[in-house]
């Protein structure tokens, strides 16, 4: 697979090389994953992707777990087999137990049955669900 | 909108009555919502549908709040325009913070982005990630 | 809404009324609807995407009515909602009675559902489902 | 592949060992496909998803048959793999033909294309088609 | 429709309001449309937002208006129906002609299509086409 | 993976031929993707989707570059890996550049992100974007 190759650390420019700095810094692993080997193609593209996923899975109004499995929700939805796996990795390292790894797959499983029920029938928004 | 019409309380059958008031005594309000009116032309289905919903997003090893954001997401991504209003209403009544739902706002946008960057990239699981 | 405006009799060429003629004498009546009208901006597109629903969509080796169960499974799950409605409408048409309405909506929450925990799980595609 | 392990039989409680029981009854196979293993982490997702499943997908007012091959235009559109092979798998064993899966798969393409068309030029649904 | 109320400018904090007016400036126009102030209950994400579209969507390798048929594409395949009318918009404002919007749907189509089937009879990647 | 063999040109028939023969005519090159090599179960499709992808991706008002990225957008959002693969080989076989590439990935991932804002949120479609 892959339309692009990867770019390792010997053939990474400067720029691309400071990204990848800042992601073993920020995650205290050596390791850099595909996506990013991939993106450096485009060190703008890496620098920006990296940046504000940096900010909006970091500290905040929702506990770094949640949002790893809101990712998982999203990816799964968009059947972007990669990022399930990368975010569910990420979400076992912070803390996801087995038990709440099967809960989030049945939450996915019921709104995806939900969603076909209520497009297949095509349900109109209540009035008092609107802001 | 609808492929289907709404079954009123006068048109419902005692099966159906039986769902809307165990979905009454479940949420502590009299609201019966569209999407329950619309499945309820198939008595089986919205007893199955409802009878599963109710276990899915109950107590359980991750918070009922977390749950309506999953869902939310999951819906986001599936383009349920039903689905997003309700369950940011039901996520708004679990207490859901206006900070928290822009959070989980540019979660979603961030998965969102990254599943688009992966796949239009056809990045490669790395190892590491496969259970 | 509508990002292009719809194409009237009075407004329509000669190529594009051969085309809304050939809609009339195939369905047997003389309405035409919104997409053939907004197609019709571009008589070529409007031509071929006609003649090959028609082939299609004709008798061939599955029942027409399971053809347009099959054509709603797909505009639901794609959240098409123009296409849930006028497919819905010509199951209808075709004799889809009530129960088979519910049952096809259980279905499609079924494989939405399934398509969810697969996905999530990442679950491998076993040796013997390949052809 | 796969973000969880499968569950072997050696390795499945007596819950699972009775659910695993029951779909090699109702198939008349040994075989246990992968989505069960993988399911039977959490042995409550798994005895819901089949109990549900086997209602939906068995007997009713549509033929088993068209309940597969809605069920592989479901998981087409949603870009599953496992379910487009595993149902496609199931829908041979249920009798459908080549010529039937050729069809099958015409008018998933044709549905696809008419919901990119109408959502691109975002045509609003004709009255007569509500409900 | 909406889970969230609109940020007129009367109500809009000065952060919002200076990306208000860098959008103002940007495009040469009064007019905020109501993606920014639907974002604007979230002013990071509503700054950080706007200041990445302007770099994405500005000069570059890809022309302009390439860039808003891309979008429009993605947004069809999505079913995002705000995002095809304000970027289907924002093409016609960049010069798109009506015969090449007829012909950027029936691309759209045409993949929708191919995807379909390609996706329904689960083709391998053929090894010349990898990185 | 695959739900189909692929029909060698030993095994295909002279209406299959046919339509090879003109892929390659058209092509310049003797190479056959797998693709048709599946559809090639089905003549009538296969002559049919062929005769259609000839016509709308060859010239026109559109650059055959700009289709083919427009191609990989909506391949992208729909997770099609087949798709991608095969259409980012076409692009770059057309010319297109590195850079290039990587701004459409950009634009793919802008777009994918704000879909996803503007679902999260409901944003309404200001009557100005309206046809």
């Amino acid at each position: 697979m892959a339309t692009v190759s990867l770019i390792s650390d010997d053939a990474a420019s400067p720029e691309v090389l400071a990204v990848f700095d800042d992601i073993r810094a920020v995650r205290g692993t050596d390791f850099i994953n595909n996506f990013w080997r991939a993106l450096a193609h485009d060190p703008a593209l890496l620098k920006a992707t990296w940046e504000r996923l940096k900010v909006v899975m970091g500290p905040g109004d929702l506990d770094p777990l949640v949002k790893e499995m809101i990712y998982i929700a999203v990816s799964t939805a968009n059947g972007c087999s990669y990022c399930v796996h990368s975010h569910t990795a990420a979400a076992k390292a912070k803390g996801m137990s087995d038990a709440q790894h099967g809960e989030l797959a049945a939450v996915i499983g019921m709104a995806m049955q939900t969603n076909g029920l209520v497009t297949a029938l095509q349900v109109k928004v209540d009035e008092v669900f609107k802001a």
